[in-house]
């Protein structure tokens, strides 16, 4: 049996699609924009879990309401550095994006601007809204809470979520440098890789639905936190930073049992710090270049053959992807056609695999 | 052989001496009060490795130069809600304890202060300074950078530092939750009591001086990254926000290889969120204590007797030995006797050992 094979699709052709696709949910021209820019940049960044086989699952949270195509978002700045975002269920792009723009709008003033988003969904690659910050000459710092799915430290149950961290700064030569984490083991998109590969997963990552830990990606339902107590700690932090702060809690409203409780809802927080508060830009892009440097100098393990710098491998997927298209897998892909066919758009013109 | 005992003191008696000693080592009596009471804290919280044994290296480093007792802090505002600090390598609890005023004082006006600490010496357990943002109503957010001392990912080196980051935030019921974590698997501190204790270190913690792995803790001299890529990220992205950010480059200098480059010191940041300027503060705080109930009913692992949210553990020795005294190990009480000999202070009473 052939293994079904991927389709391939230029980066524009994508992003149009799923932008007429937003349109015709409802969403005006420039939000669907932005929710297409932000998909298919995960795409590019070789994120495929977080990039267009989303849209299905928009299309489903617009039906039942958890989403709104038309949100009626209130931003107000309570205090000068502070901007809060309370986002009426806007896709998560949407919210972040604005989130993003008005903390640069901000720190630019002040040195400093914290956004609070609260009440989105779907925040996804949080790395794209940081790189819009560190675009700006900043530090852009993100952290997004959601409902809980992995193992808390010492229990057998998604007691937190896999609450991302990302922080992007800018280098003179090497472009934005990302780092962009879960704070688990491993991904739930990343397991979702495994069980249809049919590839076991190494001990220590992810428990059963049950609470029992397993290696079969068939039977791995809720990862493990990354380093034990400190990762489900930092997740439990974010929580309170990103969802407490705002008094949109979803850890203990989960745990309550409550409908309401376990509805998907995220709340996330963007912290834009203006380099040039601080002194020279020019001299931190170059600073940062040297550590770069020093860091890919190093001596490499010997089943290592390059030391990467955080993004690196993404910003390479990226170049590659923007040249030779979109790999997408042909599952997502026939589930998206279908909802694009619905919606009455076009399909993009494919271009020849490999 | 009987094993050596610990002596045990009470923690106001321990801190008298301490201030007592620094004031003899030059610094002003404020100044000496608050490394004392820095110190101390560490071990009221258990964090031995980060107390008053950190002394006889204060006092080298005092006769070095590398640190001075009558620092000229320089601090400037220079955008709203940025505050500067040059520590001229003043003790880090100096520099780090005014960070945390004036990031309060700010962000009191602006609802988030960001306050960055250029080239300060030993920053100790940042968790005291994120808990007194806490106290003052507040999240606090606290990273450190210093010289390289950590395995990067893919390299068999010490790359960058175990740069540490914690989060504080106030409760009701419970306190301060404070995660207070290093971004290496194991803390040197451990590695050396591991050692002292003649017990093998677990696969996967540290390296030897050679780049080899090894599980005995006489050999081990480089911890690991937690999570490997990720622990080892974070730790980059925080010599970027703390360091690079300042003009105060330590990766990069530390690697060029020259003898400034390996000196110690360290660059802190501390971040302030006055919750007041999100919502009521009242509510944050039973919002905690919820999700913290939630998690502690979690279903337990067979071999965890209690689920523990951040700090909880050290918030508990801290109770216990304010109550107590704190025990400290016979080899570094007497090498901190020696020093406090020299310097014509007197010796505490001790408490009778259980």
């Amino acid at each position: 049996m052939n293994k079904p094979q991927k389709v391939r699709i230029a980066a524009p052709a994508l992003r149009t699609m799923v932008s007429t696709m937003f349109e015709r949910l409802g969403t005006s021209q420039e939000d669907a924009a932005t929710v297409a820019d932000v998909l298919v940049w995960a795409n590019l960044r070789g994120v495929d879990s977080h990039g267009v086989s989303r849209i299905p699952r928009y299309v489903e949270m617009f039906e039942s309401g958890e989403a709104k195509a038309r949100p009626t978002m209130l931003v107000t700045r309570p205090r000068d550095a502070v901007i809060a975002i309370d986002a009426g269920a806007a896709p998560g792009p949407v919210a972040m994006h604005r989130a993003a723009v008005e903390a640069c709008t901000v720190a630019a003033k002040t040195g400093v601007a914290w956004a609070a988003v609260r009440g989105t969904v779907h925040t996804g690659a949080i790395g794209y809204y940081v790189s819009e910050i560190a675009d700006a000459g900043m530090i852009g710092i993100g952290l997004v809470a959601g409902v809980p799915n992995m193992v808390y430290a010492g229990s057998i149950a998604a007691g937190v979520a896999t609450s991302p961290i990302a922080i992007a700064v800018p280098s003179a030569r090497h472009g934005t440098v990302l780092l962009d984490m879960a704070t688990a083991v491993i991904a739930l998109g990343k397991i979702a890789q495994y069980r249809q590969a049919g590839t076991p997963l190494a001990p220590g990552m992810a428990l059963t639905a049950e609470g029992l830990p397993t290696t079969d990606a068939a039977m791995a339902e809720i990862p493990l936190p990354v380093g034990g107590a400190k990762g489900s700690g930092l997740s439990l932090m974010i929580e309170f930073i990103s969802g407490v702060l705002v008094g949109n809690p979803i850890v203990a409203e989960y745990h309550s049992g409550t409908p309401e409780g376990q509805r998907h809802r995220q709340n996330g927080t963007l912290i834009a710090a203006d380099i040039s508060a601080f002194g020279p830009v020019d001299a931190f892009r170059r600073n940062v270049d040297a550590a770069l440097a020093a860091i890919k100098g190093l001596p490499h393990e010997p089943d290592c053959k390059e030391i990467l710098y955080p993004g690196e491998r993404g910003s390479r997927t990226f170049s590659e992807r923007t040249r030779k298209g979109i790999p997408l897998a042909p599952g997502p892909w026939q589930k998206l056609c279908k909802d694009a066919e619905k919606l009455g758009v076009a399909m993009p013109e494919l271009l020849p695999t490999e």
